[in-house]
């Protein structure tokens, strides 16, 4: 079961991003993918740099136009993808949130952002109401799988409960990246970034499958670095920093034989995890 | 601050196990540490590769005549001991604990193994009762620390309610090898069991530091290369595959430091965590 990864560079034009992505996943088809996953907010460049009244225009309705042109795509290829989008939920509501499209067409169900950064940067707080429909698994025609995006990934409750929901392989679409001339600080985080989704993978013993968006805007340079993590936390493929498919052929079969061998689920102590729900 | 970890080879000779201990933790006070961190049951083999009743005759109570031991040379070195002990509580109740024994000599507290794994060569659960203390923070003359045992760092609630407790470095006393034969499958197993620390590390904005037991023990090899990770997750220091005591220094402000620019605990959706608590 093949997965792919797009990473791609976006530009002003809304309608050409969408169309490079349809040809990028049109590709990832023919290949023989059969889970498409974008990388964050693909339809425009990375708004959440400034703080900007007038970006919210950039929001539109679930569903809309985005997923009406990306069901059409999945229904042709018979493929599941996995969108994110800037979700208008009425006026002055405005999520993060990604769309699971099955290979009919159909429109799944969707992930609002959970966690939602603010950093310089990452002014996400302005834009984004936090995610009010919980951590989920989605039983797409091909895998059972869970969506977070970007800082969910940092956070190891979001993928255990994901896990927990029943998701074998979770995709994170992400936009990260780092200011010009900050390169090499950019090393230590992006290998942090890694890090720690393996982690992910190996405490829950599921894939992580992260698609990262890549190019320069404006003074910020976004590392790419799309790659899958086995149950085991081995990176199976990497992407590198330019536009590219990454495709992994997946045995879904590895998550049940991690939890056999490492039964790290059989041991928790849920007698004793309730501080977790507290500061 | 120096923290130190000392792994080494244990024999059937309780007593020698403990002179040698006792030797190294003296070299590791005389080069500058502060905190020194044991293996995982360091008094004894790793005994758990068998099921037997009689292995019960190799708990002692706490305190007892180990922790005084300990508390000697804490005392006389001004140091932090930590050390990992079968305990016996009561006829028929025993733990995997680990005790913190401060600078002045005097048993801070411990902690009770709350993870208990049973695997093919870690038949833990015929020996130990879980836990019943709970995930902890001592505060230590040099540092506020956390104790977690060997199957502990698999979890990621684990590190994070010891985190939560205020713990700024989180020591992990271990007994991690594999069968002999078994070198290529535990080459990778290793770079998991690091790679998830590492995790910990990163998403609480703490130090890690494990220590690892080394030896050949029957037809068992423990891999030693005890290690700290720095809140960014990165590896300060590894050790390898023989006797050794890994040192390293410890910027403590780098806690807040990194949890500043990487507000992670800022944004937990505590709302949401609730599903933590159940299977």
């Amino acid at each position: 079961m093949k997965i792919a990864l797009v990473q791609m560079s976006c530009t002003n034009g809304t309608a050409a991003n969408l169309r490079k992505a349809i040809g990028l996943i049109g590709k990832a088809a023919d290949k023989g993918a059969k889970i498409v996953c974008l990388q964050e907010l693909f339809r425009t460049p990375y708004f959440c740099k400034k703080e900007e009244a007038g970006n919210f225009d950039l929001a539109e309705p679930i569903p809309g136009p985005t997923t009406e042109a990306l069901s059409r795509i999945a229904k042709e290829n018979s493929i599941v993808i996995i969108a994110s989008l800037f979700e208008k939920r009425r006026k002055g509501v405005y999520h993060n949130t990604a769309v699971v499209i099955d290979a009919d067409g159909g429109l799944l169900g969707k992930y609002r952002k959970m966690h939602i950064p603010d950093d310089p940067g990452f002014y996400e707080k302005f834009y984004f109401v936090p995610g009010d429909l919980g951590f989920r698994s989605f039983k797409t025609r091909y895998a059972d799988i869970g969506v977070l995006v970007c800082w969910d990934q940092w956070f190891p409750e979001a993928a255990r409960l994901t896990a927990l929901a029943g998701a074998d392989i979770l995709f994170y679409p992400t936009a990260i990246g780092w200011k010009k001339g900050k390169a090499v600080e950019a090393k230590s985080y992006e290998e942090s970034w890694r890090t720690v989704q393996r982690g992910h993978a190996i405490a829950n013993g599921v894939y992580v499958a992260a698609a990262n968006r890549v190019g320069t805007e404006e003074d910020f340079k976004y590392w790419g670095g799309s790659f899958v993590a086995d149950p085991f936390g081995e990176i199976v493929r990497q992407g590198g920093s330019g536009e590219e498919i990454v495709i992994v052929d997946c045995d879904l079969k590895k998550v049940e034989r991690t939890r056999r061998e490492w039964p790290f689920l059989r041991d928790r102590r849920i007698d004793a995890y309730q501080g977790i729900a507290s500061r």
